[in-house]
């Protein structure tokens, strides 16, 4: 098995477009043997958001510090803090805003399947 | 999509053979439209622990609160704490210690083609 700190994983910019101030480390993926799904972290900056977008596959999300916002694909903003959870399904526009003081973390697993 | 905190999930005990102070809740999972893998969070009370056991899928897990311990399929053991995370393979023994005074909060997400 493989044992390490979330810190210990080098982060890396989302250069997407439509992103600001929004950094990820890969924290279990294929490279670790994991067959199905991988699990990202994401940190966002205050005022930061990730790209208002949508791909064909699920999110499943759980915040970890910081405030902040999810805005769904009617447009309906949902607050976000530690210990909320996220189901996005695929093909659902969304976007995570930070909307508070600090670091907007969040960890958002996406099945092998997925296209980008 | 679904947005809720994690404590709004009613929490059930954990009846299998083995695990002592154990509760689940399932956060995602396939009746919330998950298609590939399902976040569950478990709470170790102190003093518990999961079973010690294996199957043939694997674990993503990501340590919430408290500290433990993880025993790998080689009997070491490895620290766990807020931030820690773990992937465990398909049919390594595993199990999760709480060695603290508080709660040992962690998620642990597994793919659906998991047969328990």
């Amino acid at each position: 098995m493989k044992v390490f700190q979330d810190e210990t994983v080098p982060v890396k910019p989302v250069e997407m477009q439509g992103a600001v101030g929004c950094r990820m480390r890969c924290l279990i993926g294929p490279e670790d043997g994991a067959m199905n799904f991988t699990m990202r972290q994401f940190e966002v900056s205050p005022a930061g958001h990730t790209p208002q977008h949508t791909h064909d596959y699920e999110h499943e999300v759980f915040v970890l510090e910081g405030t902040g916002q999810i805005v769904d694909g009617q447009g309906q903003v949902h607050p976000l803090r530690p210990g909320v959870v996220v189901f996005v399904p695929p093909n659902e526009l969304h976007q995570f805003r930070n909307t508070g003081p600090g670091t907007l973390k969040f960890l958002c697993s996406i099945p092998h399947r997925s296209t980008g």
